[in-house]
């Protein structure tokens, strides 16, 4: 679909969309590029809490200068104004020659008439370049749109036989200082993470990003507890043999949400990309519910023997029905560690 | 070491010792190139059972034509007689201008003697191009003259989670085929193979090499336990509460070797590769011990959650203590599986 060069600005596009993921949920992080003459004359990504949109920004970046140019846009133009005018509208009055779309939006209000639009002003529109990377870039608008759910993200940090922690509990540090800060990164790109009980408990965990110049996108925290008593990790109380009940008032000063079930993740308003972090047994949950769309695998090149295991019980029957279920689809080398990203089939 | 030409047919003659890995024990498994005018006029490897040696089968390979050739071997050449002549004196009398050799035999009835013999000769000789290759395909060899012990490679194939098995046992298969056709090619590499009881009693593995044209190379079997009761699977008893002894004739006949610890490998005489294929105790049993040279990881895209753990207990008393012990030193694909070999540093 769509000719060489058509794909590689779309390239361009989808990089660009890339800096706005985890920041604009409930709208998509669309990215677009503006070219004329072979030449890119507005580049524009979703802001922060979805305004402006990418299209508003990249028109307004050319200066008046858009007439006769082609947008290439990940996302169909939005058709009806909202907080602001709508793309296609700004598209038109821009003076766009022609519009390049990876994917058709799903969203109820747009769904076709973005394109509609544009073609009745008598502008050639294709749909197609890039659909399979846009599916990626846009997989929490997407999935929320689609399933009525955030787009789930399973981190694990792992040893070569497994293991994400000592038998004693000790797992720092399982990987080195560069998976780290991608692990950090990641972070930045969602805008909620997850964990469990167990490791609330024992790490009361900052979920911060300690990256320089992105400290400000630290992500919401969600706590998935059954038992919701009181952690002595957090609260440091008295020691006491007697459960104490979660202090929601408290919890909520320390900036955590509490969900009691993986399926609650649907609940999370604002929340396009949902991180899950751990331990073992949260993870073991959400791949048992079928809410794992991505596996984000961080290996190092070690040992362990006889630690704590990645995952607990997820359900398999057997062996067969493991197969097949998760492709490939980045990797790379962090320093002396792995990251392999699996997406779900 | 030695320029660019050196080191490309050094690398020639590297080739050819793999094709005896494991079938020349207690001969190391030597590679030869024999090169005249940029052109190679003979080429030899170690043979089955150690003899002809690699530079005797490259000279024969010429038809006679040795004369001012170089030739390449991957380690020193013989200085005395044994079951032939030695092969300083088979490339004397085939007139070659001058041997380049990757290693020095640190054999103690050799140990420089060659190459004193063809300087004696008027042959210039070059030594060191191919080393680190030349120590890694004569692996087995130089380890049991160093440490007086074969060479062990410990082979797991696990899921993405670091699982051997379902919780249950079930096993076959993690790996799809060709990752389990490459493990067999590894069979094929190594003089014994060597499993722990729980495998033994569970899969009474006929630890063989599946491979057209290979089959015969099956490695020679090896059972390590400290508790030598006879095998239900194996040996098919009545039910009975009551262990019973191994019965040591049988399983000689069945062609099982019986070692008690890991440090008896040692007295395994004529095994200079052992492959380790597990269980996890086994495994562990071998770290611990500090006898793994190799680590051959198979793995494949699956998650098992909650299954058989690869490792046992292998006595790491911190993480810090875990780094830093291995080194990635081949990986590839191999259909949807991953193979990375590490090597002890």
């Amino acid at each position: 679909m769509g000719d060489l060069s058509d794909r590689r600005w779309m390239a361009a596009a989808l990089a660009l969309s890339e800096r706005g993921r985890g920041r604009t949920a409930p709208n998509p992080c669309v990215g677009c590029v503006l070219v004329k003459d072979g030449v890119v004359v507005g580049r524009g990504w979703t802001q922060a809490g979805g305004r402006p949109h990418a299209e508003a920004m990249a028109v307004d970046e050319t200066g008046g200068k858009s007439r006769g140019a082609t947008a290439y846009v990940t996302l169909e133009p939005c058709a009806a104004p909202g907080r602001g005018p709508a793309c296609a509208s700004v598209l038109i009055e821009a003076g766009v020659a022609r519009v390049v779309a990876a994917l058709r939006d799903p969203f109820p209000a747009v769904d076709g008439r973005g394109f509609e639009r544009l073609r009745e002003a008598g502008i050639a529109v294709t749909v197609g370049p890039g659909a399979a990377e846009a599916e990626r870039a846009m997989a929490g608008f997407l999935t929320r749109q689609r399933n009525g759910r955030p787009h789930v993200t399973l981190k694990l940090a792992t040893s070569l036989d497994g293991c994400i922690a000592r038998a004693g509990g000790e797992s720092r540090w399982i990987t080195g200082p560069q998976a780290r800060a991608h692990a950090h990164l990641e972070r930045s790109r969602h805008e909620a993470i997850l964990v469990g009980r167990g490791t609330y408990d024992a790490d009361a965990p900052a979920l911060d990003v300690r990256l320089a110049g992105l400290e400000a996108r630290a992500p919401r925290k969600i706590l998935l507890t059954t038992h919701p008593f009181v952690s002595s990790a957090v609260e440091k109380p008295q020691p006491s043999a007697k459960p104490v009940f979660l202090d929601c008032a408290r919890n909520e000063r320390m900036g955590w949400e509490v969900i009691g079930a993986p399926e609650d993740i649907a609940t999370l308003s604002g929340v396009d990309h949902l991180l899950v972090e751990g331990g073992a047994r949260t993870a073991a949950a959400f791949l048992k519910a079928g809410l794992v769309d991505r596996l984000l695998l961080y290996r190092a090149p070690i040992l362990i023997g006889g630690g704590v295991a990645a995952l607990g019980d997820i359900g398999l029957g057997a062996l067969a029905d493991a197969h097949g279920r998760w492709t490939l689809t980045d990797a790379r080398q962090l320093g002396s560690d792995r990251l392999e990203v699996y997406g779900r089939n």
